[in-house]
């Protein structure tokens, strides 16, 4: 589905890492990675972390995300989303995809929010049960950006902070900026099968610099600094990058650019080839957005949604890895009775998406 | 203070690892990692996870650990045995250390349960509080083993699940056992300052292979296993230990043997060279017990204890790292009002306790 390709520095980096025996939670690969990630995202500040799930729970606890409170997530995202909102000791509240970004949709967000909550001192609350909606996330669905300025604006006028989940777009651009760094906090992920990958990683994207020193705080176990004492003066996590995951990032942030251009190739080629199939069309990012095409997707016309598994079946039996979209979280045991939105683009979306082989060195292969 | 070392087979596994390009959660060195951490233990199973902490987590979930229960942990720890009570929504419950072993004391222990608690429907309930406690998570402190025989009686007797924190000490035994083996679940860490490492990295040990099944499947996001569909059917966590970091820890674990022959006659050499000094002694293995040596620690007489941050500030000044044992529990902000026996043994400890270079490599070193 997406392999990830080592023909860069990785050796000399991961060769330096070993030699000066700082492979883990000290070394200076973690701070370039942040320093050339701020650089290449925009971004103010960028924390390493563990992996994308990590970054989303310590992100979600920044932007204020209680014991009770409810967090806005699509229905249609990896689980991971809505589990960071569960480490919190909050509720999902799950809510519908659009069909041209495949991410959460701003006027049907609205309109629920406008028939389901109402403001009580400053805050957001779901009047059904009372519970106050802190925050949302937006997650850049396969690496297209979402709606930003419409979810911007409902996250502005009911008093909800964003938390970008851009665990899928690192080079995805909405109106020229890079996603991740349009909410108060965004997250990447370098897992294996992403854009760029650190064997497991992903980082925190603000602005704000503050919550730049609460990040690196709370996920280094929130120990105080000193030469020899050991004082945490709050709760805090291990979800520090180790240095030889960094060292790999550094190499891998140098190919970027590349990687995104052979994507976009492998897109376009996919594109023309399906262009003639009556009933499917790839995937193609809006106007205004760029995309970093990180999973190329096929989307079925609803009249043969229902031949998804058939093609799924037939494809992998032939050694091409295929997926569909994930099983939305209404329809999984630790999800199924959360707060919910109508969600019917989510299923249908659900029904027709086929992710398609998507790795950059695909696009290196001549064409046939 | 401890610098690992890298003469292995390391250069060569990362290679392996990278050319096969599965860096991340697929790949042969995850399970080849456990299967050889399960030999190398003698525990029936090992689940690799990304660090020690993330591995108690998942450890006191399957001891069953939930919110508003309470947790016997040391005051003499290291804070991720407290805050992995509190990630499962727990309290810490504060015991005391002893003299000889630098860990749990049993004796003191029963006595302050057998005053403090009450046995209610096959659970021990502390009466001041009204909450159950689950657990005890005894930690090897500085890789020397604590008094397992008189732990796991009180375990029993109260009706209290054992989590072993060996975090600090792979190659320790007690009574010819490996250490982390004797409770429920133990725990392993391979953070960058440890024995082995892998940058970052932890293990779950245990003997019940349904307890290493249920491991296994929360630290993998307890995803339903299926050639394309995302099914996952409870709450669960992003905890895998990448491979290329198994991959480390595959060659480290090779060197293991040495590295605990070095560290013995590290040991040796400074119990030797502080035999003739007044008022201090090297910390040694208890008979019964073979300690892994992982942090070499001096004791200082409590007529000199007074004297330790004078002794610190002086041998870092002059380039030798050297540390105090962790701030007890009870001395940090976010542990300050948890339930607590009398902690006199571990405040006098704490007060006595340094640590000095102890890294494997300055065996190799010519005596003087």
């Amino acid at each position: 589905m997406h392999e990830p390709s080592f023909g860069g520095s990785e050796w000399l980096y991961l060769k330096e890492c070993l030699d000066s025996t700082f492979v883990s939670s000290v070394g200076k690969f973690v701070d370039r990675f942040e320093s050339e990630l701020a650089s290449f995202t925009g971004a103010g500040h960028a924390v390493a972390v563990v992996n994308g799930t990590a970054a989303l729970h310590i992100a979600l606890k920044l932007a204020g995300v209680r014991t009770d409170d409810e967090v806005l997530v699509p229905a249609l995202t990896f689980v991971a989303t809505a589990n960071a909102v569960s480490y919190c000791g909050a509720t999902p509240h799950l809510v519908d995809s659009e069909e041209s970004t495949l991410g959460m949709d701003a006027a049907r967000l609205r309109a629920h929010l406008v028939s389901q909550t109402e403001q009580r001192v400053g805050s957001c609350v779901n009047r059904a049960t009372g519970r106050i909606i802190r925050a949302m996330v937006p997650m850049h669905t396969f690496g297209h950006p979402v709606d930003l300025d419409g979810l911007l604006a409902v996250a502005k006028d009911f008093n909800i902070a964003m938390v970008e989940d851009a665990a899928e777009s690192l080079g995805s651009y909405y109106r020229g900026q890079h996603t991740g760094t349009f909410g108060l906090l965004g997250i990447l992920s370098f897992n294996g099968n992403k854009t760029i990958t650190t064997g497991g990683g992903g980082a925190i994207l603000t602005n704000d610099p503050e919550l730049a020193r609460r990040a690196k705080h709370l996920t280094t176990t929130a120990k105080v600094p000193h030469r020899w004492e050991f004082v945490h003066d709050e709760l805090g996590y291990n979800y520090r990058m180790p240095n030889i995951n960094a060292a790999l990032g550094c190499a891998q942030l140098e190919q970027l650019p590349g990687f995104l251009e052979s994507k976009r190739t492998l897109f376009e080629r996919y594109r023309d080839a399906f262009a003639p199939v009556p009933g499917v069309r790839m995937f193609a990012e809006r106007e205004g957005c760029r995309s970093n095409y990180w999973l190329q997707t096929l989307l079925l016309d609803e009249s043969i949604g229902g031949r998804r598994d058939e093609l799924l079946a037939a494809t992998n039996a032939a050694g091409y890895q295929t997926r569909p979209a994930w099983a939305p979280m209404h329809t999984l045991a630790p999800y199924s009775s959360c707060p919910q939105a109508s969600l019917q683009v989510a299923e249908s979306l659900q029904r027709r998406i086929i992710n398609i082989p998507s790795s950059a060195v695909l696009a290196r292969e001549p064409s046939p």
